[in-house]
């Protein structure tokens, strides 16, 4: 069962709520001897952090990660190394103004779980919106900066390839880019045109949607698993499971239905003795099982739902009334998750790494 | 782990190759007292089986499913009913031509997992796909017609919404229709159009992809989980895992990251003492929890990779070599993906409806 | 969850009634190339079966195992190897003669599981004990035999030590002596003992309990883990699991209560560059990690619960009532729990063998 | 998988080593509603905090547990209950003193898990026993008192029955009295012999084993599952999972061996209506599943392995030599796992409520 807890044998248990004291997460499954020291995980923390531009929530959390456990000094090096127990992380909640949310209290933001999460347990942490907050996301990017050390080899990048309706242009992609924006975005010619189009909806209050693109380069041919527990059902699974994530594609997605056979399946070659794919429509994976190729996996991130405009809704006593979120909300919560898909991937890799070396050696 | 196995409290196991003596599936966890005979069954297989239209492969299966365990005579009522034991069932690989497929022992054919199978476990069972062929996806509408009763109030349909670049017009949308075509179309108006443009795919041995939607109505709020095990992510898991899968969404789906805030937040009203939302970008999931409405879902299957024209690729030794599949297949496996969509479908919320149920009673 | 699947990475899921037409098991994440025909795993079920002496029940069946996926013929050396999908192993039930248990329809025999099966489900298969019947360790037997290739350099071992209230004596212990007795006793000594005891209670249609141990040399140090996922830990879960076993101990066991720190304690020495214990008080496992010493487990089976002598029970609506179970049984089911204490070990072992190496190398 | 956590439904995941900054776990799948403060954990740590008196460690922890998450002022009544989702606990070492644990280090404490974690991860944290340490038994004790409000109907207590080789008198059995000595003794009139005993070997600085009965009364019928997932199989592995356990055994146990099918076998009658077993040789399990009697349990824990007595070891270099195990240290480890008992049964009877209410509503 895995309500909070995320992998098989690589796998994180998160917890926490927006508002609360911490939140926090135990890493499980993690091979001993991997050097880890706190930086490793901050340098990642850092890119998810909020109120880094006037295009992330104005929210200032330093978002200072502590490991309390599963670390040692190795005998040898001296060196801080993994020692195979579970890694407990934790990061306290620092500019939780909880003032800020105390209409949220009775009524349900639409959009939002506040409904759904009464509906089931009758009971929420309404503050910053608990449980079902991103703040979350901090404690995956947190595991998957850990998960990242497993699979040392693979290199995980993710890009922002789409904000609100303004697509990128792929001829100009530049991954020397991505960290040269607010937007993660691997355009530069692209930036101008998201930048005035986020401005104008933080003026009216109002939110966008937006895409986001991970690739891996550097997995072998072989991880994953027929029928389920595929690697690419897992990297949906881990995709969806992000908040605000309405969809999720790998290699052609979506697109593969208008393509035929011919035009879809990727030809092989032989190139220096390694087998070489002529085109990459499956993104890395066929029969749930990587091919050696690139992965390649898409997600769609929603509008964020706090919006300044009065919307229409009911209390929890079942009246109508209309809500305005004021608080402090990122105006595209799409920009944010491009650390997150990152770890998400990261997660999903160093899992079928161990699961593979478990069944196959 | 899971790699045969779907699913938490109400799970499946499946097993078999396709040109093995038989495929089946173990299902446990099932509440017991629930009426089951083979016939529940059959009727989700008939819609699956193959060789029912000149759309589908010619290959010829019964399909005729054998209830081993877990049922038994009511001590009352005299019915067979669920024990609460696993229930194990059985299908007879009938229509098995193994020598159709003595060219690919060798050689990988291009959009199929016999690379990435041979990449993984060094040995496969070539014949007719194995393991990775799409008959496994007999044992999970076996599975599903189970779980459908399992979750009785709840009205699981699917229909297919696009073939190769054709998409139904939603104005038709007619369910009464969804029987009444070979293609799971709730258009009538463009049965007509797939019909051409799959005897012109046929003619030549190329092949398309497709489209499925799942809708679901009668889903009570509640089910799902927060974080991880949430219920549109187990959904993404359950539906990526179907055979050719590329990509899946929930709700507005993709078109959501071009939505603003104000046009994707669902409002909610109270009708009848009853809260109403008056429109579905959600898909029937707020923050990983169902919200009452109809759960809506929608994924997209590549185009057969078994095609006729020639294709180049590597055999098991790093030779090139061109590969052309002759055999007998499906021209669009979308068709009979849409059954399958139900099934899943019904297995995520079987599931979910029981988890539900252990936690909050 | 794991109601009827036993193990993480290598796991059986068991499936079938004692008077169904079949019993059965998945056993899923088996490493591919591994030699596997029936004969393998029918000459561990033969030790298990039925009616082959005296002194267990006169039921007779062949149990022939059947395999019906997860194997295929190596493309190099032509010999079945396991492929790395799931092994599906079939056991049909030829000699059921339900018309036997037709008075335990309604009455709950004391000692077995008829109260309890209804108390939970409400309705349960009562022929023959049904889903509770020991006949489905027939299924354990088979995985456990599969499980034992994958450990091939591990040498398991079990024997019956006491029967009712006669223990071996361990100083006659000779390992050579098992197979040549019905009682799988190592003490040659005291195998008249047993059979004049056990001829006395089958003339009397009394019964007795039994304990077996259970030794196995070869395994490496490190196999088990920390706190959770124990070895000794899930030996005790295996052993408990088999019908009728009341206790289980590793090494010294409820004796190390009586134990001083220095009697307890096994010390180390290095012989020929490798560590030494000068005793084996742990049982090879120290800190739920193997040791390299052999791993010892005993476990306590209570007497058979179906006796000749009437005895007071209740029936389903609440009538107290006598009951007397004639039909075929073992006067001593401890016999026949050594192949299964030993099939258990099997699958102990292989599913750690293979999570160490996932998390470990 | 479950390294580090503990059951299905109801689940703990703990963290931490003896001398790091902290200890803590997640409980996760706990049911939303439930009144919970940290004085309801505090009580029953307060039992298992050593230091109470000179028969434990002197090792001075308060063991002050913090709640970080999952819990939120009820709407209504103001009180604090948990919301269902993961409730994060987090106690701090005070008292790590790590310079008494130096000469260890290098050489392998016999009876310790030193070797072992060595061998599996070529790393531990020598620091007081590191993850080994029995103080994680701190975390078990924590979650145990949240499930116990889970199963509130339910009276789960635990005594200590043996000391060395003294027991006790089972005619003198009082509950009233186990909180009256610092034994956790049912039987006033051992206690004397107890505390002589004890005084004579910390004098000597050796150490005994003991064994603990866990009994539960107001068990519902029903509760466990057939074949894996059994409820004994369950108890099984939760009181193996507790350092220095060497054996499990309910009901009869390791007697029922020498017993006949009639001594064995509890007979039934009706009484008020309600079934009444005349005997509880069954320990109020059967096949696995609780028949409404009192569940009773036992566990037999091995002396503690740090003596004062100078024991022949190796080193990480292989070289031999001795070593005395200074430090502070329970003379009898056994009295600190009464609470522990307690928990553990606790944990499993929990996640077993949750189980069944999943499946059977």
């Amino acid at each position: 069962m895995s309500h909070n807890t995320f992998g098989q044998l690589f796998r994180m248990t998160t917890w926490g709520e927006s508002h609360g004291p911490a939140i926090g997460c135990v890493v499980d499954g993690c091979p001993p001897g991997i050097s880890l020291v706190a930086e490793d995980i901050q340098v990642h923390l850092d890119k998810r952090r909020p109120g880094q531009s006037r295009f992330t929530t104005p929210r200032q959390e330093p978002d200072q990660v502590r490991i309390l456990s599963g670390v040692f000094e190795h005998p040898d090096t001296g060196e801080q190394v993994t020692t195979g127990t579970p890694i407990s992380l934790m990061i306290e909640n620092v500019d939780a103004r909880s003032k800020d949310y105390s209409n949220i209290a009775a009524a349900y933001r639409p959009g939002h779980a506040d409904f759904t999460y009464d509906a089931k347990y009758g009971i929420r942490d309404y503050r910053g919106g608990g449980r079902s907050s991103a703040r979350e996301t901090a404690c995956r990017v947190a595991a998957g900066a850990i998960a990242r050390k497993v699979v040392g080899g693979m290199n995980i990048r993710a890009a922002l390839v789409q904000v609100g309706p303004h697509q990128i242009d792929r001829e100009n992609w530049d991954w020397d880019q991505v960290g040269e924006n607010p937007f993660f975005s691997p355009d530069p010619k692209i930036v101008d045109t998201w930048a005035d189009y986020l401005d104008e909806l933080r003026k009216t209050g109002s939110s966008c949607g937006a895409i986001v693109e991970v690739i891996t380069d550097g997995v072998p041919a072989g991880l994953g698993a027929p029928v389920y527990g595929k690697l690419d059902q897992d990297i949906a699974s881990a995709l969806m499971s992000i908040n605000a994530v309405k969809g999720v594609e790998i290699g052609a997605g979506f697109d593969a239905a208008s393509l035929t056979g011919e035009e879809n399946a990727d030809e092989i070659r032989i190139a220096d003795g390694v087998p070489q794919f002529l085109s990459n429509h499956a993104g890395g994976i066929l029969g749930g099982i990587s091919s050696g190729q690139d992965i390649v996996a898409r997600f769609a991130v929603k509008p964020t739902s706090s919006i300044l405009a009065p919307r229409r809704t009911i209390d929890r006593d079942g009246n109508e009334t209309d809500i305005s979120t004021k608080g402090r909300h990122d105006p595209c919560v799409g920009i944010r998750a491009v650390p997150i898909g990152e770890a998400m991937m990261a997660l999903v890799l160093a899992d079928h790494f161990l699961r593979h070396r478990g069944q196959n050696g």
